[in-house]
Order: structure tokens, then C-alpha cells, then sequence
């Protein structure tokens, strides 16, 4: 297996976990809770690939992508009652795929040549993406546009740092564990300590 | 025609029919009623095509899918009001657009030779994606995400049968026609009688 | 620079001022900002791409228009608490956009060689997703479903003209100003003027 492929099935195994607990706030069946585990597991890197025109679409060319996810779902089904807080859980598994994610974006657009400008958005694409189709479709606020938290801004400054750092690093691997510390490290401050960039206030009161 | 066109037609007229529906709960003008009866007419088999790369896209490929769902919507923008209940006939009609869109998504990834388990996952996605779209942006509870009704799960159960049944059926005819007879079967019953899969339900009170 | 290249950035140009203004009404920091503002400017356009079959998608080709659109986030980030109605200007900046996007889905079908159906659709189908996307993420009621106002039927009536007027006019610029001056005019009628067709209204009262 490739430094991608483990990486995809990382980021495929924490954010099916994370769809999965969605689906309990939802109160789906089995089912339910394994379709929303794979739309939230694969929906990034498929994006991903199909703006690369990279086919197989990766979860396509191997079946243990799905499989990796449904066993999540079903492990999730049997077991989120004994969690004290799911929505806690939630919040730091997302924040681990998020990381997981950027760097397998960031390394596949570098696999196939792209310049630094379009790995850094590769990268914010795959960690975004998933998470984004997860909460629309099971209409939860999305956790990318939860007012004043780093999300996206995680997900640049992570892809960011390993594009600029590349230069510098003995390898691939180093980088792609840059990617995944500075992302998680952001989006982690930004839940437990409330990091936050300054957010766009207006002057009167919002009217709508 | 083939009988992956033939279904493809079906698919998309029934369930332009559920698209022109929700546009009438949505009170839309004849623009939008063609626009959401498209919009889930050819939604997903478009990202069936999308992911298997294959192109033209089905309904590029031939003029007479969406003209068959603009006709669709135009029909029902004038005759919706003849109806009892809109929402009744939606849930009815939409159970029988998923058994056909099923069994178009079986048959499209057999004919490209895709191994089992994709052949049954691209059957749920053109089953259930096009509602899915349609739900999302008419701003509806999705159907697919209903609690406790079966909807994936009967995509599955008719994806699934057919791949299994194929070794012992005489042709690939009989195969699409028990796909969508166990599809629309399980549907039904979830509608009429209740059938259901236990749904997760934590112990304690759900605290969002 | 060509025609259509001049289109597609002028409609990322629009498109990512209405999508930074939608983040200023949810109050997100300057990477969402950019984020939504990204997503709204190239949504339409990355479908029409990915329908036909047109790699690389255009923004992938020259990073200029994910500059021009993170420019136009950054702009309104720091200005926009000196408009008077947010929602007046984005509406009004929408209806713009929209005419620009109906005309580079327009020259992109053409230049491929699409038959005309498909040229007109690929013109509302440019037009018209990277609002519906920024509207569904955002949570907004989407503008595309806006009850009894012309949103798809301007981007339709647009590129219907256009398609229509082709063989009477001197060229393609002819071409895709009238297709501009269309979708505008009838938007701009039906925000100013409440120009509107009939919408379906049930003669009971509606019941969900």
C-alpha cells in the first residue's frame, strides 16, 4: 500500500465514524447509518478525483474503502449509547479525519503534478467536502461554517504549511505529517481553547 | 432501445413526476417545475455516469430524457390540483421511480463490467440520489433519511438481490425485473404497512 | 485572453462578491469568506465541466480565478458594513452574475460543438448552480426557489434567445451580449418591476 492509499483509508475510517454518529442524532436504522458513513467517508476524495479527472475514483478501484466504512457504521450502531456525549465525540473524531483528509488530498493532487497552488485547494477540498455533504445532508449546521471556529481556515493553514514546507523536508511522508499535525493542532485550539479568527460583524444589528 | 435506455426513460419520467410534485408544495412557476423535475429525473444517473466515467452523460447522449421530464412537468403544473392528496401520490410514485432508478444504476454498472459489490452500490446511488437532490434543494426532510422508514434499504435489498439472483436467472431482463420487484416491494411495505429496521435509539433523551 | 476565458472571469468576479456577501450575513471569518466566495464563483462552471467532459476544469487551468475570487472575499470582508441593505446589493449583484454565467455556459456548450437543447442547457445549468450551492451550504432559502420570481426561467430565456438568435446575428460576441442583456433584463424586471409567470397555487390550502 502507498503513503496515499493509507491515508485514504485513515481519513475514509475516522470521518465514516463521524457520519455514523450523525446518523444516530438522526436516529437512522443500519442502513441508514451505513449510507451516511460512506457519503461522509468517500464524498471529499471523490470530489477530489473527479476534479482531477483521476478515474477509478479511488474507493472504486479497491473495495475495502466501503467495506472499512460500513463496518464503522455498524460498530458505531451497536455501541454510541455507551458514549457519554456524542456530540463531543463528534467534534474531535471530525477534527482527526479533517487532518487525515487535507493530507490525503494534498498528496494526491502532488501525485499527478499539480502546482502548489491547486494542492493547497486539493487538500482543503477532501478534508471539507465529506464533513460538508455529511451536516447538509442530514441538516445539522455545518460544522465548515460553524460561526468564528477554524474549519476551512484548519484545513488552508494545514495544506499551506506542508506546501511551504515541502522544500525544506527529507520526504513525502514528513510532509503529509506536517499537514496532519498543523491541521488538527488548528481546528483542536479552535474546540478546546476557542482560537478563532476575527469574524465580519456589521456595524447595525444582522437584519435578514 | 436497449433495456438500459428503456429504464433510464421510466426513471426519469416517474421520478420527474416527484420532482414536479414537490415543485407544486413549493408553489413554483412552470420554469421551476420543469427545473426540479430535471433536477431529479436525471440526478442520479448523472453522478452514476460521473463516478463510472462514462460519457456523454446518459441524457446528453439523447434529447428525449429531458424532454420527457420538462413534458412531465408541464403535465402536472396543470392537473396536480385534480389530486386528493399530492403528498400521498409523491410517496407512492417516488417508491416506484426508486425500484426503476435502482435497477438502471444494476444494469449500467453490469454493462461496464464493474465486480459485484460497486454494481450493487451504484444501483443505491441512482436509486436514492436524485431524491435526495430534489429534497435538499426544494428544502424538504429528505426521504432517504426518514426515520424508520425503509428507503436505502430497500435500494439495497433490490441491488442486492439482483446481484445475487443473476447466477440462476435465465437473462439479464429477469435480473432487472426481480430488482425492481424487491425494491418496490420493500418500499411498499415500509409505506403501507410499517415494515421497518430498528432505528438507534440512545437511552437517555436525545440532547442536540 | 478569449471570449469565453473573459466570461468565465467576469462571472467568478460577481459570483464571488454574492457569495461573500451571503458570509457576511452569517457572520464568518475571512477564510470562510473566501471559502463561500470560491464555492459560489466556480460551482456552476465546474458542473458544466464536468458534464461535458471538459478537463482540466477551468479553474484548474489558470489560477487566476480562485485569486480574483479570494480578492473579491477579502474586499467585502473589510467593506461591506458600509452598505446600506446587504440583500439589496446581493440581489442586485446576483442578477448580474447570472447573466454572465448563462453566457459562459453558453460559449463553453457552443464551443464543443453541443447541439442546441444542450447549449441552452448548460447556459441555466452554469447560471444557476453556484447560487443554488452557495444558498443550500449557507443555509438560505435559495434565490433558483424564490416563489413566483424569474430566476431559472431569466437564465432559460437567456440562453434560449441566444441559441434562437444565433443565425441572424454577425457573430458570437453578438451573440453572448444578447444572451447577457436577456437574462439580466428579465431578472432585473422581476426583482424591480415584480415581472413573474403564474405560479401552481392549489385551490385548497396547501398541507404538508
Amino acid at each position: 500500500m502507498t503513503a496515499l492509499s493509507i491515508l485514504d483509508h485513515a481519513a475514509v475510517l475516522v470521518f465514516a465514524l463521524t457520519g455514523a454518529l450523525v446518523a444516530s442524532r438522526a436516529q437512522l436504522d443500519i442502513v441508514g447509518f451505513a449510507f451516511l458513513a460512506c457519503l461522509t467517508a468517500v464524498g471529499g476524495g471523490t470530489v477530489r478525483d473527479l476534479l482531477l479527472d483521476r478515474h477509478p475514483i479511488f474507493w472504486l478501484s479497491a473495495p475495502t474503502y466501503l467495506l472499512l466504512a460500513s463496518v464503522a457504521a455498524v460498530v458505531v450502531f451497536f455501541t454510541a449509547h455507551l458514549l457519554e456525549s456524542r456530540y463531543r465525540v463528534l467534534l474531535w473524531l471530525d477534527s482527526v479525519a479533517l487532518g487525515v483528509a487535507v493530507a490525503a488530498g494534498v498528496a494526491a493532487a502532488t501525485a499527478v503534478g499539480q502546482p502548489a497552488a491547486i494542492v493547497v485547494l486539493m487538500g482543503v477540498i477532501t478534508g471539507c467536502l465529506g464533513g460538508l455533504m455529511r451536516d447538509v445532508v442530514a441538516n445539522e449546521v455545518p460544522l465548515v461554517l460553524k460561526q468564528g471556529e477554524l474549519y476551512v481556515s484548519a484545513a488552508f493553514g494545514g495544506a499551506l504549511a506542508a506546501v511551504l514546507a515541502a522544500p525544506f523536508l527529507p520526504g513525502t511522508l514528513w510532509q503529509l505529517a506536517l499537514c496532519i499535525g498543523v491541521t488538527w493542532a488548528l481546528r483542536a485550539g479552535s474546540i478546546a481553547f476557542g482560537w478563532r479568527l476575527p469574524v465580519y460583524r456589521a456595524r447595525p444589528p444582522r437584519n435578514r
